[in-house]
């Protein structure tokens, strides 16, 4: 059997897992004391330790050893998405950003949005399972929901990092690869099924984000979020 | 309300939309004759008609129009792809592919395979519903599943096309951008979850497929078929 692995953000500081972990160790894989895991703080470490108390609320962990190290990638994505009508639809989006190691994927409503509410926990915990799964060792932070005019504001006073918004017009915009510089923190901005209003992607352009296309086709909301982080991996890599 | 969109592969020849579309005309959007509607064919041109008689099982059109006419874009991706236990995967990655204008996805059954059997229908409803939500003139192909041998022998007698398999190795396999030539058909095959086994992919390497890598992360294998057709239309848009 392969070794299971765990998340804990803290484990220099905390010694035991959470109750979900717990319950995964205890209950589905019944590991007992002594039992070998890895453990992932999802901050470029990974961890080897041993079960020493196995439990359903609070299993904890001895012998911590650090195994792997890695430093943050010279670049960073974070995706800014209007929610879609089916929160499937930003599961499986969540989980496959989160495959190819994105940083942060976060949300807002402007609009025409559909929808203006998000709980966040089952996101997150998809986040962790595509952490374990990727071999990854960043996982992906899920921010909350907030209005548009507030996210805007609030990623604005960061004027380092490149500010970029997919854009539907005629002549289209261009496409990534001729938009964006290598290796700076990108914010990805993707608008709701019924895209930004004239008024929002206006105001967009007049505070300097760079307008961008995903091709010919037209793509859902929840297909250009994968598609547009997965064009900045894919520049990185040429 | 804005004209409602058909699918019907021969409409010089055939007048009636088939029973799926009537159904859809007939009760679902509740049209009535002379009411206009746009009509695909899925190989490069879109039309206008008129509904003559509205029935469920058989509505016909007149009046028809050709208003659209694509040539085929100057390069094609054909994924082949072993698919996942959870059919659900391969439902989003098809719907995924078509929305990028894919040409065909196929299956295979190899050694280490968790689905042997896969029924086309559903596939392509997803492929038909893609065409029309994503303004592409082309529909995307689904192909029936094959004994992975069976496959690379029919593959095999076309000498002109790329071939190339992803390929987890170490060192890895140089990423897609340093594999294909441009304006090529390709033909891009994806293993199971559990990977080729050493005798196939020693066999595809000996036949002179090109082993390719996807990055760093470990994708599931639905996210590694969608990644591979995004990376090979990216590097034609760039």
């Amino acid at each position: 059997m392969s070794i299971p692995v765990f998340y804990e953000p803290n484990p220099l500081s905390n010694s035991y897992l959470n109750e979900e972990e717990s319950i995964h160790a205890h209950r589905v894989l019944r590991l007992k004391a002594d039992d070998p895991i890895f453990i992932l703080n999802g901050k470029g470490q990974k961890y080897q330790a041993r079960i020493e108390v196995s439990h359903s609320k609070k299993t904890s962990f001895k012998q911590l050893i650090e195994i792997e190290n890695s430093s943050s990638p010279a670049y960073s994505v974070h995706l800014w998405i209007a929610p879609t009508k089916q929160m499937e639809r930003m599961e499986w989006m969540v989980e496959k950003c989160a495959e190819l190691g994105i940083q942060s994927i976060g949300f807002f409503h402007s609009r025409y949005s559909e929808r203006k509410e998000l709980k966040t926990h089952r996101l997150e915990k998809i986040a962790i399972s595509a952490l374990k799964q990727s071999k990854n060792l960043f996982i992906t932070q899920i921010q909350p929901i907030l209005p548009f005019k507030q996210l805007i504001q609030e990623l604005d006073k960061n004027t380092k990092d490149q500010k970029l918004f997919a854009y539907i017009s005629n002549p289209p915009s261009e496409g990534l690869a001729k938009c964006i510089q290598l290796n700076q923190s990108y914010h990805i901005l993707i608008g709701p099924e019924g895209d930004f209003s004239v008024e929002e992607s206006s105001g967009l352009l007049a505070k300097k984000w760079i307008p961008f296309s995903l091709g010919k086709t037209i793509l859902r909301t929840e297909t250009a979020g994968l598609v547009a982080t997965h064009s900045i991996h894919f520049l990185h890599e040429v």
